[in-house]
């Protein structure tokens, strides 16, 4: 049997995992959920069972997998594996690499989630065929890949991308994280929800109150999003429209400044709501881009492959490591079968 | 004689020329006044008499010129060689590269100022070894431009660079072009003598009334800016500090998405004051990176070259165009006695 790589996705709900052939063939994929209360050990025991699955589903067995990259949310060090500090998990300091290397026998690499997304979805997704795109990850914050001339632009520190700390309005809220007023504060969910949280308690009716208790829940989450938009809901409605505004600000700014093919809006609200999502936000950044008249030249668009993105882009990163270019060429008709 | 190419800025006051030879040496450089009021005609003949004064200083004939290139303050179609709008010069519809190739009978290649002056700056000033550069140049707009990985980024659309027009909070003043809340709305020597005629009107002393007088002028130059902030004058000292802080919050956008070595600081202000305009947004800049720790690894500073980066970017180009790659190595030691 030829050789694979497996790309992992790692987020504080799920895991992710896809399996890539060394021509770049996607060949399966499988999800397992993260627990991160379990602690790292129980986490990346998770992770390890399901890189056998997907292996064995793709007829391998671990001894055919040349290497495992996993995207994190966080701060890794690509050098020695430790995941530095990651959130979500509330992991610091855990050596996810080395542990996973030794449990698996076999090599494996970290990589930033964002980073790994952008890279999917410029190989196998929206990206394709373009030279010059910018991911942006509307979540609980808001992240950023660039990709430049066919390749993740990494910046001179090795942080670059950071779309959603771009200060829009100094006067404006301040994010968990960053600067006040950055496109962060007022775009994620996290600010969505926020700004919901403010519009009730100052009296104001939403079906959200009830929507949170229907579902056990007390963060606001995509599907709460979209019921309440569904359901007409005045609060909701004013808070994403408020969002969009600003993303659509935001993403005049990126292009003004680089000029891209394409801009793909990625994370949760992206993936459920797609046009509902983006297109309001394009129509305010073609407003105010400074050459308008060329303005659709820059594509706006919702992620195409969603939360398959980051593995894929992660078994990308897996084979670039390992120093053997892949040939995503004509595989994208493969992506509905894998 | 071994062949030259001229590099020339056009501005709306002056013209400046330098040759750069085969391996891209610095010979010579000269200036003259554009007198726009002349029409096009004129300044076309001042061009070619400047480029001639500028070859024979070198001691070559226009026979030896393999090709100028114009930096051009506007809009220009770089196969028709026709500038289609240049308001500092109240130019529309020039003929200017086909018109002075004729008189001068050598090819005649036109691009835009900021895009020659931001080359210049990264291969003969201050961005000699970086890879990865932006260009802001603080004038009565406020234009930018990016290398990445060694290259002009022109963008899919050939218009990238436009960092001026990135909305910083759209609650902002109105600038003359472009979106409300600009950081040229903010940080241009427009805004600044918007500012502090407002503060003037509103009955607030200032010695800048006394300095437009005595030197008969009605807009607020860098060298008015200048004397005013030695004499201490309060209108003059909040204004800057106020463009400073807005500049610090761009820059502090464009190194968090970009992550760039090196942010190198142009236009009139910077070219007159260095450190005294560039340190304060500087600081304000580092203020507000995402990843603060590293913060000085982005080198923020005033232009080097001042007004020679446009001419000498232009000879680049010119050669870049026909198609010989130019070595600008050790050739920085030559500008002084250039």
């Amino acid at each position: 049997m030829s050789k694979i790589v497996i790309g992992v996705d790692l987020g504080g709900t799920k895991m992710l995992a896809a399996t890539v052939d060394q021509t770049g063939n996607i060949l399966t994929n499988d999800r397992s959920k993260t627990q991160p209360a379990d602690g790292p050990g129980a986490v990346i025991e998770r992770l390890a069972t399901l890189c056998e699955a997907v292996a064995a589903a793709a007829g391998r067995s671990m001894k055919d997998v040349e290497a495992v990259c996993i995207g994190v949310p966080g701060g890794i060090n690509e050098e020695t594996g430790v995941v530095d500090i990651a959130p979500n998990l509330a992991w610091e300091n855990v050596p996810l690499g080395p542990t996973l290397a030794k449990r698996l026998g076999t090599r494996v690499f970290l990589d930033n989630d964002v980073r790994v997304a952008v890279q999917g979805e410029y190989a196998y997704g929206a990206g394709r065929g373009t030279r010059t795109m910018l991911g942006v990850y509307v979540g609980t914050g808001v992240g950023g890949g660039l990709i430049i001339d066919g390749k993740l632009h990494e910046g001179n520190r090795g942080v670059a991308g950071e779309v959603g700390h771009m200060i829009i309005d100094p006067h404006g809220p301040k994010a968990k994280r960053g600067n006040r007023g950055s496109l962060e504060s007022f775009a994620s969910r996290t600010a969505m929800e926020r700004d919901v949280r403010a519009l009730i308690d100052s009296g104001k009716k939403s079906v959200i109150t009830k929507l949170l208790k229907k579902k056990n829940r007390t963060r606001l989450t995509s599907s709460i999003i979209e019921e309440a938009l569904d359901e007409k809901d005045p609060v909701m409605t004013k808070v994403f429209a408020n969002a969009q505004y600003y993303l659509g600000l935001g993403l005049a700014n990126v292009a003004n400044l680089l000029d891209p093919e394409l801009i793909v809006i990625g994370g949760g609200i992206a993936e459920r709501m797609g046009e509902r999502f983006v297109a309001p936000a394009r129509a305010i950044a073609y407003e105010h881009f400074l050459v308008k008249r060329d303005a659709d030249h820059v594509r706006i668009v919702a992620t195409e492959l969603k939360e398959r993105a980051a593995p894929l882009g992660a078994a990308l990163v897996a084979r670039r490591r390992l120093a053997k270019p892949v040939t995503p060429i004509a595989v994208s008709q493969l992506l509905d079968r894998a």
